[in-house]
């Protein structure tokens, strides 16, 4: 770790969110600012957070037969023009490559902010018959999008993420593709990042531009600010008839295809740390870290380093053997308390304390990153103390985020309460609402919470918008957001 | 497989590599053209390949813990301009943004040709003290070099690479880390690609724009020229002392950092299509083919289709359970033949035929891809056939590439001899050179042919330079190349 700190620099989350958090990636070594405004390096230590997720998520798309490929970073302004709400929604924010080989362009390129267009075009090229369907493509790149007020992770200009394309014979297969994905998501939100989600439509004003229908999964940060932390576009045919995906199908008719696209970007990676972390650093969850153990030998001046190394160093190899993620800390220096410190930040789930009293006892002290609690154990029980305590943090990070997002989440009856839990403790706030894009505005305008969505199984009901009064059948979910 | 075709549609390896190559890559799903010139689609089928590059490459890396990290796609053009040599390098060749968000950026963006320059603003950032050092980071990422004649794979403006780009204590560390790298794209083209490679150092006009020292590995393709397939660079102090990369040494001293950088892209898969395929298609060796063995069952319409599944998938079970890679090729149509010119065309390096016969007999037919053999083998001997086999054809491929490149590396003592091997067989040749620029040229220009590199284990000899007849102390290798 290069910049050495004491723990008293580092900034508190009790105290300001926004400073804490990026006073800790900083800090942490999960990023770092890059040359040019809004855009950030994506540190080793923050990379291998990402490289997990897609081993994750590389193997789900695998069980319904999802295969990576590559499409160009760059799209011809005249391609992204054909489909008029896409091109539209995106237009605002898109970096133009103008000038290539020395010469200006006649066609500009637009450095792609997702890549429905040019992929589209490739697969009208690659469909003919229903017998070349479904095409199921992901593709792991980066993409561009010029946003004015950047911050790491959550909104950066060039990000990395998946774009998942498919196209299908019937609207069936699509709506199974289009939830399939929006699970996955979820599974990789709650089981693995340990970070509760709700999961539903958007509002017709919030969906993807483009889409028929947006589904969203969404978190709920400590701030009571929502996060939409990934989304799965039911595309319909609208794109497949502006780039002529048509097919033959099976009893000999022509039918457009079915389309869907889904995203999950390094975004996701931010909810992650702003869920957990406190005022000690950033905390990972024991499944997806990249260290879950750290051991620290306790050197002495006149001690024998040999056989506490050497002790260190079967541990490590103990633990490695059952697939525990372990680094052993063999630096001299800085100081061991300050090296606790640094593991504090970066947020190892456990740490090993190894020294001559340990190694005389034949014990091993473990401490928990998420409660801090100390325990020393015998030698032969490490093992199954640390799978054990693996697990354990990873059930308690979840229960506690779960915890906080159930308790602020709340039923506003009135447009007077939903301003006061708006103007106080935020979070997410269930009503009725006329599904009026007009009120939807209004309500945004004056209480900056906006439609996130409308969950999944929302039964139909009776009721009166939260807003203007009018009848209402669903209650829907709103917050203010990232 | 969209595209149906016949065998006879093929374009012929042995009549025009290049219609071939064109073809064949097309016709097995490789990639495809995509709507920008110069630019192309990694399909499922090609970026497999790629996938499995990254896997053999990131456990190589790992043994001298080098890390994956993520740096920004943009570069201001004011700090591509830093180092002078290397500004001039490329910018012939970039594409650059000068508008985003709607607005013309002050400082246009250069889109990354390579990352050192970014890179190296970080590093000086991260590196203070010797206890900073190794930085030892590696990205997977798309570069964008704008280039007038493209080819698939081995030139698109685009394209997919590892940069590998370290910063050392000491210059004895610098040269252990190009060497290393030098040695991991060896392994993976010799051990993998079943691709023989020469290597060594690049003449002074032939290295990296800014490293004081280029390393190459270089393969002979079948129309006898050479491929540059990696390199691997020895930047010294020249990014260094321009970057600001000084960290407090041992001693007490300050000192520039001493570094490397070293790539290898998806051009390397152009090499290996071109080497190994015939008239019947591309041929993937095994330890890289995404499908190792298809299985093709011959349903009669009046067998019995339950038992012949079953079967199949058993067999698929049986291989799969020891780690090959298998696919079962279910489809009813197209044809049984036609479905065997598929599966040669994408270079499956075995397939298997099962029917009523093999059934009641209880044995398998085996195809091998390379040389057409077929061979009938009794069930219980398929698992240890099949590996021996996917053994045999692995080193065979090799074998059969080596004796090409062998047969096609001559000595030229002259400098009529060297422009009789360049205008008829090609190849490499072996040749004293003086090691001065102006000759170099008028080389290359009288014969296409330009210096690839001085093998790393060349002695010094006394000899003289087969075009000007000065004294040269190194035989040199030159061919033409792509």
């Amino acid at each position: 770790m290069n910049q050495q700190f004491e723990k008293k620099e580092l900034k508190k989350k009790s105290e300001n969110l926004s400073d804490w958090y990026t006073d800790v990636i900083l800090k942490a070594e999960l990023a770092d600012y890059a040359p040019v405004k809004g855009t950030m390096v994506i540190r080793p230590y923050g990379y291998a957070l990402w490289e997990t997720v897609q081993e994750i998520f590389n193997r789900m798309m695998k069980t319904k037969g999802v295969e990576n490929a590559y499409f160009p970073l760059f799209i011809p302004h005249s391609l992204l023009e054909k489909e008029k709400e896409h091109v539209k929604g995106f237009s605002p924010e898109l970096a133009v490559v103008t000038v290539a080989g020395g010469e200006k362009l006649k066609d500009p390129l637009v450095v792609r902010p997702t890549s429905e267009t040019i992929m589209y075009a490739m697969y009208a090229k690659w469909v003919h018959s229903w017998r070349d369907l479904p095409i199921l493509i992901n593709q792991w790149n980066n993409v561009v999008r010029w946003e004015k007020r950047t911050y790491m992770f959550l909104r950066t200009t060039e990000f990395l993420w998946q774009e998942g394309h498919t196209a299908h014979e019937t609207e069936k297969d699509d709506m199974d593709m289009v939830l399939a994905a929006l699970e996955w998501y979820r599974q990789v939100h709650e089981d693995y990042f340990a970070v509760p989600v709700i999961y539903g439509i958007k509002s017709e004003t919030e969906k993807f531009a483009g889409a028929k229908r947006t589904y969203t999964i969404e978190a709920l940060m400590p701030d009571g600010k929502a996060l939409q932390a990934a989304t799965s576009h039911n595309l319909g045919q609208n794109f497949s008839k502006v780039f002529g995906i048509q097919f033959a199908t099976r009893d000999g008719k022509m039918d457009f295809a079915w389309q869907t696209s889904w995203g999950m970007s390094t975004r996701a990676l931010g909810g992650l740390f702003l869920t957990h972390g406190d005022d000690n650093g950033v905390i990972l969850p024991p499944k997806i870290a990249p260290v879950q153990v750290v051991i620290i030998p306790i050197r002495k001046k006149d001690g024998d380093a040999k056989t506490l190394l050497a002790r260190c160093d079967e541990l490590r190899e103990t633990l490695t053997n059952s697939g525990v993620r372990v680094k052993v800390d063999l630096r001299e220096e800085p100081s061991v308390g300050r090296r606790f410190n640094e593991w504090e930040v970066k947020g190892v789930p456990v740490r090993l304390e190894i020294g001559e009293r340990e190694l005389s006892a034949d014990t091993i002290v473990l401490v928990r990153r998420d409660t801090g609690e100390k325990m020393t154990v015998a030698r032969k029980e490490l093992l199954m103390t640390v799978q054990k305590l693996l697990n354990d943090i990873q059930t308690s990070l979840f229960a506690k985020a779960k915890k906080f997002r159930d308790d602020n989440t709340r039923d506003a009856g009135s447009y007077e309460e939903f301003k006061k839990i708006m103007s106080s403790t935020r979070g997410f706030i269930r009503a009725f609402w006329c599904e009026d894009a007009a009120c939807e505005a209004t309500i945004k305008e004056e209480t900056k919470a906006s439609t996130r969505l409308l969950p999944v199984k929302a039964k139909e009901e009776k009721g009166t918008c939260v807003h203007c009064g009018k009848p209402a059948v669903h209650r829907w979910i709103f917050a203010q957001s990232y």
